[in-house]
């Protein structure tokens, strides 16, 4: 699969300029691919702040989320790669206020080591910083000592921490509000094809054009299961079941967010193709985040 | 490039269906591929009603500009096909008030023939119908009998015309602004692949790894020109100067609105990898739509 791109080398901070040139509200840390909430100026003493981010690639997360409501900053680092402890530290300085700061993080061992040793410092210099882990990858690290990975589940707790601090939660308030949606997160992928990384001459696996593969990494690594090609709901009902069984997600215990999205590399309205077909008291696409409290 | 889809011959009226399941402001005519806005309800005769359609495979245009502040119906015919004189004229006579309705059609055989027939029916019903013609595409028709074709400024003009509407213009009024706007619209674009319609064996042309088709039809008919692949900056200033060529669109004739699309197959970041570079006085991405009148 073809994409215009300029210098693979320069994928990442073109990729910023490009983000803060189209939006004045936003705008970059020199020296760090760090995009900056700008409307109203961060810090601010009385909002909790809110820092997400990592290996870039999975656009529109996270930078695309910064803005009211949402993340106050997103530390982007090179492609599939975490970001340099500088540069989280970099965006914590500049963002948090007396009302302290959150950082959303997905569970990969680079995000958790350089977020975290970050965190550390920032507490040393006297700011008050807490972290939250995504585990909702319902494919991989069931039981495993590192755990499961963070996926697009991400994006929620982006949104449902958003509101906590806009309508003046504290950090601790936050960070419990960002924990129970973890909690209730659960997501699985499907690929029809691998992805090749900006400048690599080569995919990270080979696919046949007639299999699908269910549960692949994050970072495009290969999945956990194999299968024949099928129409889309059959797709969606082997996700769904791979979601059930994690046993975060219950179809009769109210309601329940349905997002679905395309690993950055589809548009959303290739999805639009077929409706998704869920169990009596699935909202599909229709959010009930407004009742976090 | 494969594509997760269900019964191939039940595409569109899928996608009816799960763009309306997902959003409770929108509802779809019985028996029509038509989407309609219900968040008010149309008519609302104090409004002018906006109409908008054509064969879908372009989304989010039209079906997805369906809301407050622009199109109040979408009418699809299959992939790439005009949709039927019934299908318009069931479109008209939900949504046209008192104030009218305008019919914003891109400029091709099928639409203007069965939108136009639709618009004279109605016409015949008492019902106050204009239609505009958008004829954007720098790449064809100049000096042709029938007129440059029709491409994604339709959006802006969706856009455009739906502020006049929203603040209560005239259908007189809303058709002049309408028009002034299309005057203004040039767009070009540019294909790394050909596409596939849903159930087709093979796409409409073959292109070598190493070229690009520029100007390619809006049905993925070839296009008029093809050349060797380039950095996306290289890509974009050849875009520009076709539609400086068009001389519709002058970089010192005030501000420019600058959309970028992905022709409904590429997700709008895979365009933000590499920041557009624009002449003095360009905006990119920014609306400068406030100030229609």
């Amino acid at each position: 699969m073809s994409k215009p791109i300029g210098d693979p080398a320069r994928v990442v901070p073109d990729l910023v300029d490009a983000l803060v040139r189209s939006d004045r509200r936003l705008a970059r840390i020199d020296g760090h691919n760090v995009v900056l909430r700008v409307d109203p100026s961060p810090p601010a003493d009385d909002r909790v702040a809110l820092i997400s981010g990592g290996g870039p690639g999975h656009e529109p997360a996270h930078a695309g989320y910064v803005g009211a409501g949402m993340l106050t900053a997103a530390v982007l680092g090179e492609v599939f790669t975490s970001p340099s402890v500088d540069a989280v530290l970099a965006a914590i300085r500049a963002v948090t206020g007396a009302a302290g700061c959150l950082l959303i993080v997905k569970n990969y061992t680079g995000d958790r080591l350089n977020f975290g040793l970050a965190a550390q410092i920032a507490r040393a210099e006297g700011l008050n910083v807490e972290m939250v882990l995504v585990d909702d990858d319902a494919a991989t690290g069931g039981g495993s000592r590192v755990g499961a990975r963070g996926l697009a589940g991400t994006v929620l707790v982006h949104k449902i921490a958003g509101a906590a601090a806009t309508t003046g939660a504290t950090l601790a308030e936050a960070q419990a509000v960002a924990e129970r949606a973890i909690s209730g997160l659960s997501t699985m992928g499907v690929a029809l094809s691998p992805c090749i990384l900006p400048g690599a001459a080569a995919a990270n696996f080979t696919l046949p054009r007639d299999e699908v593969e269910f549960g692949l990494g994050i970072h495009g690594e290969q999945g956990v299961s194999r299968e024949g090609v099928a129409p889309v709901a059959e797709l969606v009902g082997r996700l769904v079941n791979g979601i059930l069984a994690s046993g975060r997600v219950s179809v009769s215990g109210g309601p329940v967010v349905a997002m679905v999205n395309g690993w950055a590399g589809r548009p959303q309205w290739n999805w639009g193709w077929s409706p998704v077909r869920c169990s009596p008291g699935w909202s599909p696409l229709e959010s009930k985040c407004a009742g976090w409290r």
